[in-house]
């Protein structure tokens, strides 16, 4: 636990709603600061620097989203089934988690620069981390579906970036409150990403008892 | 033309290299400067910024990857054959255009916001308006397949934004000189884009005609 675990956790949600609105590029450190209700001088107590504080907010958004995946993934006991519950899953956020996916996505090339202060650094790496344990739990997910024969064989870890590439790239153009529904969105991607693993659109039926859609 | 277009154009080529070797937010002004063998100050007399100049290396970007894609559409008659062209054609690229893509992947939520500078808007602006004529081009393509029965009935933009989403996830970690040579990668995308469109991924034979892959 970080001191103060709970006022931190308060800074990472008011950064990550003040970045994903305004851009990260274009909010300044004083900003976050206006918004907590705090002087720039008091965040560092919590964060050695925005870029610091904004690879904290990667770090828990792909922790948060392998959480999941390995939940649905194993409550589902057929491959079939639980892919097309993932693959909804990911689409199933409300405004708040989309804007921290499109934060996500628009800022993930920072993380491939090492930085020189040693916080950033850290918090680089153990957001990187993150990334390469989703992908890790995704591999394993498609290596079960080619071992039991209901996935056409092929190179796991491209597929396995071919399907988080489609995904994510919905956050560099959905905006919530835009013209189209979230929903609309799930139902072509999905469909979409299970002709392009080998199988049929056609199973892409969502799942009752998943989450409930924003919108 | 820009005054000095020659010279421009120099710096140009330099600056997109400088930035998708060490990054965008990371390479400074003036290491562009030295690279081109000017002071910094000499550099403001054809670019306002470093945004300035990222933006106008992502407009011709954008706009090379769009009269590659017109000029091979147009040469081949049937639809699905102009696909496959066009698909495999988005990974014959040399390093040097590796990187370039790179760069305008990592940067392009930069193109969202607003500039209050004069030049960095009007830049940032003549981007935007060549992603939408690239999106225009592949949408009126995507369009005729679906005409002539030759691909399966969907919504356009959205099929435009998958298609260009999975191959752009790729410039996030494709890395030239990696263990993985751009023609495996680009057999893999081109056929589970096939799938991902609703045709068979067996069409996926890279065409003879085609520029010469680099890797």
């Amino acid at each position: 636990m970080p001191p103060s675990g709970g006022k931190r956790d308060w800074i990472l949600e008011i950064a990550a709603e003040e970045f994903g609105r305004g851009g990260y590029e274009d909010t300044k450190w004083s900003q976050i600061a206006a918004a907590v209700g705090v002087g720039p001088t008091a965040l560092y107590h919590y964060f050695a620097s925005k870029q610091h504080c904004l690879f904290v907010i990667m770090e828990r958004t792909v922790e948060a989203s392998r959480l999941r995946f390995v939940r649905i993934v194993g409550r589902n006991a057929g491959f079939a089934d639980a892919l097309v519950a993932a693959l909804y899953d990911a689409y199933a956020l409300d405004d708040r988690e989309v804007l921290r996916y499109r934060l996500l996505t628009a800022e993930i090339g920072l993380l491939a620069t090492p930085r020189a202060l040693r916080s950033e650094e850290e918090a680089r790496q153990a957001a990187r981390q993150r990334i390469h344990a989703l992908e890790l739990a995704w591999g394993t997910f498609l290596a079960r579906g080619m071992q039991q024969g209901v996935l056409p064989e092929g190179d796991i870890r491209m597929l396995t970036s071919a399907i988080l590439g489609l995904n994510t790239s919905v956050w560099h153009w959905y905006r919530p409150g835009g013209p189209l529904a979230l929903s609309a969105v799930a139902d072509l991607y999905v469909s979409r990403t299970l002709g392009m693993v080998g199988l049929s659109p056609e199973l892409a039926v969502r799942p009752s008892a998943g989450r409930t859609q924003s919108a």
